[in-house]
């Protein structure tokens, strides 16, 4: 019985943040945790210019709903769906991830959450740190077995923690690092990787 | 942050055990856990019913097929899914379940498994004990607020668990033993019931 655990970002959907960049022409917001290595920082950092530049979560959504996952992803999804459940897990807020999950057959979604008060993002919860790693556990202490994959850093813990971790389309200091990890460049390359995992996780 | 874990049978489709009997016309396949009260004695004989009238998994998925969810249950489970993350836990196996949720919008789903050979169920394999239970404990665990609903007797530990638990079309003796439970006896109702729970578990 398995669970396959997907990032969103990167791996069914564009970046959000820098899409909302080139949508809003505030090239800042394009700064990761790669620029301001701190989350809580960066996050702070990103608020603030949102506010400076009153912009508000629907239009944010607006952008979001308009950039839509990638062409593939559907499809994808639903061949995955027909085969193992699935569950993604990302480090996005269900607030900005909503517009997306519509276009991807409303696929079970685990991440954080937004403060909002008329419309004005005032902050954030984080549902739980290292939630990606915490939620594959979870799954597995319920005896199902997990596939993972993502494209960054932050999901190395949650590949690491999984019965099978695959990287999709990652850095290259991701690969360099975690050189254990089976890597693939199209969601056609994960599929073609997940199909033998699933017969030989049944086991 | 919140997940919605739904009961599926008697709440999103029939009784399947009940149906398999009606439609094989094998009536002894109507017995449940009130008739034969430990759970693997009964599908130790319901196997050995099946065997001895050779019904293939592929003649019970047919029935399951033809059987499908209830008329509301994929209008419910839309409008449920764009307001939370919804799983179905059930103590069915996904072998039965797969025509089923292929009719739910392929919702997510944690029930057992069948071993199969040749077409021919030879045995079964639970997840774990107390399934239903040990799922919304974890998703607890993950941060998230739970609502439960369900209709029998092996829900009311879910129920118990969860954050707020709802009984739908229960029969008169779990009523009487879990008046702690509001009772709704329809999909539309316990949409009622689930709306302000939305509300309250989201602060």
């Amino acid at each position: 019985m398995i669970v396959t655990c997907l990032d969103m970002e990167g791996v069914l959907v564009p970046e959000i943040w820098i899409n909302v960049a080139q949508r809003t022409g505030i090239d800042e917001l394009r700064l990761t945790t790669r620029d301001i290595s701190d989350y809580h920082e960066l996050m702070k950092h990103r608020l603030r210019l949102l506010d400076e530049h009153q912009i508000t979560l629907s239009a944010i959504q607006e952008v979001i709903a308009a950039m839509g996952p990638y062409p593939d992803a559907p499809d994808f999804l639903a061949w995955l769906r027909e085969r193992s459940q699935v569950i993604v897990l990302s480090d996005t807020f269900y607030e900005f991830a909503s517009p997306l999950v519509k276009q991807l057959h409303h696929a079970t979604l685990f991440c954080h959450s937004l403060e909002v008060e008329n419309d004005r993002i005032t902050g954030y919860r984080l549902r739980q740190e290292d939630s990606k790693r915490e939620a594959v556990k979870a799954l597995q202490q319920l005896n199902f077995k997990v596939i993972s994959a993502g494209d960054s850093y932050n999901d190395t813990n949650m590949l690491t923690q999984a019965d099978a971790g695959i990287l999709i389309n990652p850095p290259a200091n991701v690969v360099e690092e975690f050189p254990q990890f089976p890597v693939v460049n199209s969601l056609g390359e994960l599929r073609a990787a997940i199909e033998p995992l699933l017969e030989s996780l049944a086991q």
